[in-house]
């Protein structure tokens, strides 16, 4: 089977990648496994160091409605439809934002509506689209008023999965994803970009700026956990997920004082970097209108997972990631 | 000021129109009340039979952008988008649907942000948004799982119509629908049909059919009360709204014997034509999938009236509309 991932380039879809090639199947749009015979990576600017014969790199604009036509082809069994620009860089250019983010989805949609049999297609959506003031857990029945371009432009794109899977154009699934930690790479200009860079940056030796006080909590969840969901939801038969094809993966509510603390113990032998505590109120501001934390019982029964607690997340960045973001300050 | 109603020539459109006139007054972008000196009527047919000197009528498609940048220019200072292509329809012509209700919305919405000033706008959505599973009571707090492409792309509008308000391009409020009871006219092909045609056809000696059973119960609002409220809604302040500019309209919940009885009390000297009961399992079925009653705390706070009681609704048709709807079966 042949399976298209846009958005291949970026963090989530280089994890993807790797872990689809190592499973080397996944279920298709007839309900069985089936072997991948070609994974498309699709991205503005593809720069990917994976190699693999089954693999082939497509670089384009999604918001370009023909390239994206031929980039999903008859062959085409399933997408992951990851290709988004992120929440500050739609908030500063608000044409770009509803270009890539609804426009770009819209394209995908259509493309895989045009093709003569229904291609399974995952949604990457993100706990970004509730606000407005939430409830202290933010559950599956929580009403989505996003309070971002990006928020709403991805509870736009849930919409039309959604709507598009009813009228049996596509077999579709979207998740809303909670904030990532530890993510690795360099702290960005993300509101929640602490989440991670005070967790990785002192175990690379470097300080950390946090911007948000102690008791802050984040809804998060690891790389690893949030692959493993993404395939998961690809996997699932269309029947399971009932009234809507959009669900909230449970992360776990991890405040910025506990992120410090869990450093510290698994500190070892290195050379801590520290974690500068700078009050950013339009920061707090931002963070404080985001879930603190998540429960969904639909997530729960279909059998998706969280994180068993923040030492694992932590045990995890260091065995996965460690190795590889230390070199990035070298090269 | 220059006001422009889109859907000019709907049903709701024509009595907005009329309501508006009668008024001459509306309060404009600067918050302060101003003399309606231009009113727009815009539809893809016009047929109007209102006659006065402030009125112009444009017939176009709302799914043209240039059609639409010309229609809202610089003097225009308040829209009330109400264009649509109704539930059935969308679902018969998937494309028609979402170029009309998705794409004409964001006409509407780029043509009002390309102004120098932010003009106010109003949005119709409709209790059609929610489904999926409801609580007994639909309240401010439920999510939005529209079942159908209609509902699908009136969230879209909704959350388009916060979005740009949110960045200060327009000074926008969406007003979900209840149901519309009595609606004049002829009985069409909508699954509420029977919820204005079993109190007015009767009044008018004519059969109705209703195709659900006498328990099933729906969210009222007579078109006085609305068109009431879609003007509130553009007087109100921006601060009013909160972190959204969506709001959820107050309806009554009646059930379809309680209708068969308010008819009887209001017969007067009329010959009745006869309720035919009628259950098909198709309409029944959507039926229960939307809202059996509404509440909304905030739209009470914010000052929106609801029908006092049925018989308030069936002697509002009766004074109101009787006449005409008899003189429509003889024209």
């Amino acid at each position: 089977m042949k399976i298209v991932i846009t958005g291949g380039a970026g963090f989530l879809g280089k994890r993807l990648a790797k872990s689809l090639l190592t499973r080397g199947r996944l279920t298709g749009p007839e309900g069985t496994q089936e072997k991948i015979t070609e994974l498309v990576l699709f991205d503005i600017a593809p720069d990917i160091d994976i190699v693999d014969d089954r693999l082939r790199y497509i670089s384009g604009d999604i918001s370009d409605a023909e390239t994206v036509t031929r980039l999903i082809d008859e062959e085409t069994a399933s997408i992951f439809h990851l290709a988004a620009v992120v929440s500050a860089q739609a908030e500063d250019d608000f044409d770009l934002g509803y270009r890539i983010n609804l426009d770009g989805t819209r394209h995908v949609l259509e493309a895989a509506r045009a093709l003569p049999h229904a291609p399974k297609l995952l949604f990457t959506s993100s706990v970004a689209t509730y606000g407005g003031g939430l409830p202290d857990v933010v559950t599956d029945a929580t009403a989505q008023v996003p309070q971002t371009s990006y928020g709403t432009a991805k509870v736009m794109g849930e919409l039309l999965v959604q709507d598009y899977s009813r009228k049996g154009y596509i077999d579709g699934r979207s998740l809303r994803l909670p904030t990532i930690s530890v993510r690795t790479g360099l702290p960005n200009k993300a509101a929640s970009t602490w989440a991670s860079s005070m967790i990785r940056e002192p175990l690379c030796g470097r300080d950390a700026i946090c911007p948000v006080s102690e008791a802050t909590p984040m809804a998060c969840m690891s790389p690893a956990k949030i692959i493993a969901a993404l395939i998961h939801a690809q996997e699932l038969p269309a029947e399971a997920f009932g009234p809507t094809r959009s669900l909230l993966l449970p992360g776990i509510s991890i405040t910025a004082g506990e992120m410090a603390v869990a450093v510290e113990r698994h500190k070892g032998n290195r050379q801590l970097g520290k974690i500068l505590w700078q009050p950013d109120p339009a920061i707090q501001k931002i963070v404080d209108g985001w879930p603190k934390a998540t429960q969904s019982a639909r997530a729960e029964k279909l059998g998706f997972e969280k994180d068993d607690s923040l030492d694992e997340m932590v045990r995890a960045f260091i065995e996965d990631d460690l190795e590889d973001q230390l070199a990035l300050y070298t090269d």
